[in-house]
């Protein structure tokens, strides 16, 4: 080992460094508390609260080179992300995030300040998104390809869980959160133009730590939603879920996305992309679509898009012709 | 594409092939249906049934190349063995394995049987160890290494959990399932003899498909075990653990270690190793030790090895001499 070396090891020690048992500690350490954990870190697993007889449990990977980049995600982004992507699965349910357990896998060379950064963006995040939801226990393996596996719960509070299976024809269809700004952000990225990514850095930042609507999804259960989903693979492929789940076809209007298309005219044009194309086909931003009777009292956090209707030719339309499904599928390119 | 591996394709289809949702269709159709999930897979989460207002979550990773190799392991065992170093976790706090969430990445040229025997290793494992329990969700994603990331959910049915921090002076130190097996299993292997592979398969596939002494857990609990503890990194390392969280000293005996060593003699033999060394620093079993008070019933399938003493020089002994903590440790070769 070269001097240098040892000075970088002191001033930036890796997890090789300081070993397994101290990075654990300095990571979980800067964990926030949870109101939820009855038994936390630190046991065989952790003890967590309900508030019924049953809980919600969801799981969501993100492998390095192909849910994310490191150059364009920092440790804190990707901490963030890793809560916002499963609360908002667990917010889709109805049900209010308690509690996570974090996998990860990294290289042994990872610096100890990066697992604290990615602590961190997972504090952050349950702060921020599912306040009194904590991070109660995890797994640090070691791996030559980052890989963040992040398993999110919640409690239903006596509600019952709001299904994809329940639209019902004549519902109202509604989203409540952003369309199409977290690809707008990916696109962004991918033009590798600085001075737009740096113009339009609060659609960037959508891309790097989403804010799903957790609240909303909770008033929608209490609403009486017929049915809800997180829009993690864009409106096309998650109203099809929908559509499909419930024997239904989902009508969209246009005209009611133009307030999501405004939001994303402007970088659009500067990239030369078509900000419907992201509206239609983005995900990521992890927002959520959901079905209303026409006389439920909708939460304001939802904008109307279209109806439900009785199962045409087309599971899913928009303006009366077929809308394509589309959308991400990780093992094709 | 050459004829032969179109064929290939046809015969023996990959992920890429068939594309992510079949893929996952046909793995998910091969899980086997608990008695817990009231709302599986398909949907944004699934809801699980609870025995009271809590519930025991752990979660542990599996990596290509660091955890198992794909010339040792088959995806069957690999399903298998994800299942039971899970659901010892939640044995180990006294509570009934009733769920698992499995995130599993994998390279897109991976074969679809490949996915469907790890799908029924799965299942297999949750009939066989943990009845009652089973997958009720999961996240299929592309990476160049194959990691697997199962949380593993739990009933307390009531009891209390069983921490590791319990053990009093006076208690009796037993352990349920066998020691030093899967690190006799993994030295055979690594040996490359393969006649002694062959004629110790008993004790490879402890390696391979490790049986966890579930109902034993949860009979610890009910006999009103002080602490008790997975053995998944060995007895000295986990020794420790207990005997730092509880404030005490474990004096294990070598005598009551006999009955042990005895059945790992042989393969020892035959490979010139020390069956001690197994029994001592081997994990992977995923045997519980636990701790009892001298007049508890203690459960059947436990064999004492030890007592529980007031804190001395070392926070384990063995025959009275210090036993230094050793063991796993994920990021040191």
């Amino acid at each position: 080992m070269t001097a240098l070396n040892s000075a970088d090891s002191i001033a930036n020690p890796t997890i090789a460094d300081v070993g397994e048992n101290e990075a654990l500690r300095r990571t979980v350490s800067r964990l926030n508390a949870g109101d939820y954990a009855l038994v936390g870190s630190g046991d065989d697993a952790a003890v967590v609260a309900t508030t019924d007889d049953r809980f919600v449990v969801t799981t969501d990977t993100m492998i390095e080179g192909h849910d994310f980049r490191l150059d364009w995600s920092s440790a804190f982004d990707l901490g963030w992300k890793a809560v916002a992507t499963n609360v908002a699965d667990v917010a889709a349910m109805g049900a209010r995030p308690t509690a996570l357990v974090v996998a990860l896998a990294v290289p042994a060379s990872t610096a100890v300040a990066w697992l604290e950064a990615f602590a961190d963006g997972l504090s952050e995040a349950c702060l921020a998104l599912a306040p009194g939801a904590s991070v109660v226990g995890g797994d640090l393996a070691a791996a030559e390809q980052i890989m963040i596996a992040v398993t999110a719960h919640g409690a239903l509070e006596g509600r019952e869980p709001v299904l994809r299976s329940g639209a019902q024809v004549g519902d109202i269809v509604a989203v409540a959160g952003t369309l199409g700004r977290a690809a707008c952000g990916l696109a962004l990225l991918q033009s590798g133009e600085a001075t737009a990514i740096s113009a339009y850095d609060d659609w960037v930042n959508v891309q790097r730590r989403p804010n799903p609507p957790i609240q909303a999804g909770i008033d929608a259960a209490n609403a009486g939603a017929t049915s809800m989903l997180d829009l993690s693979d864009g409106l096309a492929k998650d109203a099809h879920r929908v559509a499909r789940a419930s024997g239904v076809t989902i009508a969209i209007d246009r005209v009611q996305l133009s307030g999501f298309e405004a939001m994303l005219e402007e970088p659009a044009m500067r990239i030369g992309a078509n900000a419907m194309d992201w509206i239609i086909g983005g995900g990521e931003d992890h927002s959520l679509l959901a079905t209303f009777a026409p006389d439920a009292l909708m939460p304001r956090a939802f904008k109307p898009i279209g109806r439900v209707i009785a199962r045409a030719e087309s599971e899913v339309l928009l303006d009366g012709s077929p809308l394509q499904e589309s959308g991400w599928d990780s093992f094709v390119a």
